[in-house]
């Protein structure tokens, strides 16, 4: 194929790729992140991923021609790694063969929110593979947008992409700094909110027909949502449950919460 | 308090822990798992767990007067452990403070399964969080007992146990060697059951009445049901979903039908 292989972890594009895959601060201050695998990676594509680099493996380009002319006709350079390598940079145990470094997708305008009919908002969900989850079944209930408190995991970390499963390219993104002062702006724009809660709620969701609900807001995994930030929204919105565990995952709850909106 | 202290990894209750932690196999053979944590270790107790040996640190004795009486009454030994051994033995990142050695559980009688109303039945789910969170929503979502194929990851890992937030305490569980034979036994004790699928379903949740389901089964989180399994079942059930998600995790999913089962 002719394409320049590196062999070296001192190489610049491979140092910056390492550092993009481990730390939040790099991925901010140089405005990139990092994909590994060809679902993820032709998920970007698909999506219109400002992709800047392509890294492979041998046995993955000789396997992947289509996706090889796909790149070239973007004019991606692809880069060929060496199997050791390769071993060096995967983040899972079985390597991928295909590696991205790509540019940070820019967030929505907040004016462009307020025309979305549903949206998944998210209070310092903690564990990545949670955010993943609760994004890819936003995907998949129809939901058309998803806002992030600054106090959630990072978006663009490995870990969450990949529990995504892509459904991160085709939500657009909004990252709150202040959600109560969000909240209540999206209230000004005619905006009904819910707030999940255990105790207190005002609708039970599947026992009840629902109103309206533009924005879902689903809290920390341990803490729920503030009890004051609850009360600023329109609705409180719970599950009734019938067994003896005490509460369900974070995202299993909103995934249900989310089902019943979508129904 | 005048407790035993350990503070070699050389001890054979500390080898032994250790062995327990990282094996499936050590598990089966010794008939033993372990805990970690307060929380498990408290659900573990009120739930009539067999514990062998309790191991503590310092600061966790000094603090939890309380369980410590519990564990004399019931005369299990415990031992306090030095502060760098705590570390070696920890799984989660924050030490603990409490471990116990337990006696495995046995499982359900398959005669006693069919009197349950509601069963969980899971082909080979491979991801231990997964496995956790599937229990976990079972047991919220008032399922009775939880069946594994053969081809599950090992229930009493720690990563299982720590998923379902001690809800596999609350269920019993048992192990179908042959999932389909199981089906047509439980067929034959008049029970009906329903396959999780993702196409051509009889069922659409949430989009019709359900008709009565005692036995719910999940797939392998990539490949789903076999399908001449799938067949087998009295019926196939699905979600109808609305966004460019190509599917959902498998314990999304899954608690998504045990909700609507449920209801």
């Amino acid at each position: 194929m002719g394409l320049e292989t590196i062999a070296s972890r001192d190489n610049p594009r491979i140092k910056e790729y390492c550092k993009l895959c481990t730390g939040k601060q790099a991925r901010r201050k140089l405005g990139k992140f990092v994909l590994e695998g060809s679902r993820l990676c032709r998920e970007s594509l698909d999506s219109g991923v400002l992709v800047e680099y392509a890294f492979a493996s041998g046995d993955w380009i000789e396997e992947n021609s289509g996706m090889i002319e796909m790149l070239k006709e973007r004019s991606i350079p692809i880069f060929q790694i060496s199997d050791p390598l390769e071993r060096r940079i995967a983040e899972t145990s079985g390597p991928q063969g295909i590696y991205f470094t790509c540019f940070l997708m820019l967030p929505l305008e907040k004016e462009a929110l307020a025309r979305k009919k549903r949206i998944l908002c998210l209070y310092d969900i903690q564990d990545p593979g949670n955010l993943g989850t609760l994004i890819r079944s936003a995907d998949a209930f129809g939901f058309e947008a998803v806002v992030l408190s600054s106090g959630c995991c990072d978006l663009f970390s490995p870990k969450v992409l990949r529990s995504t499963m892509g459904s991160v390219f085709h939500l657009p993104y909004y990252i709150a700094s202040d959600m109560l002062r969000f909240e209540q702006e999206m209230a000004a724009h005619g905006m009904t909110s819910a707030a999940a809660v255990v105790d207190h709620a005002d609708l039970q969701a599947g026992y009840c027909n629902l109103p309206e609900i533009h924005l879902l807001y689903i809290g920390n995994e341990g803490n729920g949502l503030p009890e004051n930030f609850a009360q600023a929204c329109r609705y409180r919105i719970t599950l009734p449950m019938k067994g003896k565990a005490e509460s369900l995952n974070a995202a299993m709850a909103a995934g249900i919460l989310m089902w019943e909106i979508m129904k």
